[in-house]
């Protein structure tokens, strides 16, 4: 292995471990959990859920991989607080969203030459990508990677000990 | 800059971004604040701030830099609990500490070499090593970077809005 796939399997890695302990959490709690709020009056774990789908999904534009499957879930989840909004999708269907969400990012994420993981994402002119080498991909997955970990460490504290 | 300068750059850059709002949120709560629960029945904000400088100052024998100044935290922020332990610093030393800490710590980040990051921490065996060469210096500094945002996504929690 040479030092850029090193890398990058670093931050995959880390990617993964985070992707995991979210999933592992959500798989243990029920859909009437899933309506708690993670502290009083704060975000109910059904809202981290639909907005964790979301916020990763914009990998896809941001990388240039297709079009995405979940932009419907930015405005109830993303742009719009909890509790906002009555009509989004119900837990079942979340679900399915998060793990086929996981799913797609994955297989595209396998396909991805280091190269390409060091290359500029789309949202990046390329006079800025010269200016700021290290705003690539691979930055923003691990940018995501933190904001995966940031939430789940607010998720743990909606379950009982 | 090359490949390697630019991925060591990268991890320093979002682990610096997760100490600078850790910061800003202990500056911003009083040591009143700082006694309240992340959640109800969780640990306190004081608990998760020497947690936080017990964990990092663990990456200086990791990383081969010295000797540890914050090793006496580790008893009542680490291995016990929260409210075990009733003679821990204050919150004026902790305060001092936390940012002496990563002083320290970022001064110890700037004279590393690309290549002394992607050299095994002494954790590892040589044998280990060279089964799993992503278990290097800067893997542990993403995974203690998503650990600050683990903790910091519960500080967050403890603020009114």
């Amino acid at each position: 292995m040479n030092q850029q796939d090193i890398f990058v399997q670093m931050a995959l890695k880390a990617w993964t471990t985070q992707i995991n302990q979210a999933n592992k959490f959500f798989d243990s709690v029920n859909d009437e959990v899933l309506l708690k709020e993670v502290a009083p009056g704060k975000n109910r774990i059904i809202y981290l859920l639909g907005h964790l789908i979301a916020v990763n999904d914009s990998m896809i534009t941001l990388f240039g991989l297709g079009e995405r499957s979940y932009v419907h879930l930015d405005d109830p989840f993303l742009r719009k607080p909890d509790k906002a909004v009555s009509d989004y999708p119900g837990a079942a269907q979340l679900r399915k969203d998060w793990n086929s969400a996981n799913e797609t990012l994955s297989s595209h994420f396998a396909k991805m030459s280091p190269e390409d993981w060091f290359r500029k994402h789309t949202a990046m002119t390329d006079d800025d990508f010269r200016r700021e080498p290290t705003r690539n991909k691979l930055s923003v997955l691990i940018n995501r990677t933190n904001h995966v970990a940031y939430h789940l460490g607010q998720l743990v504290l909606a379950k009982e000990k």
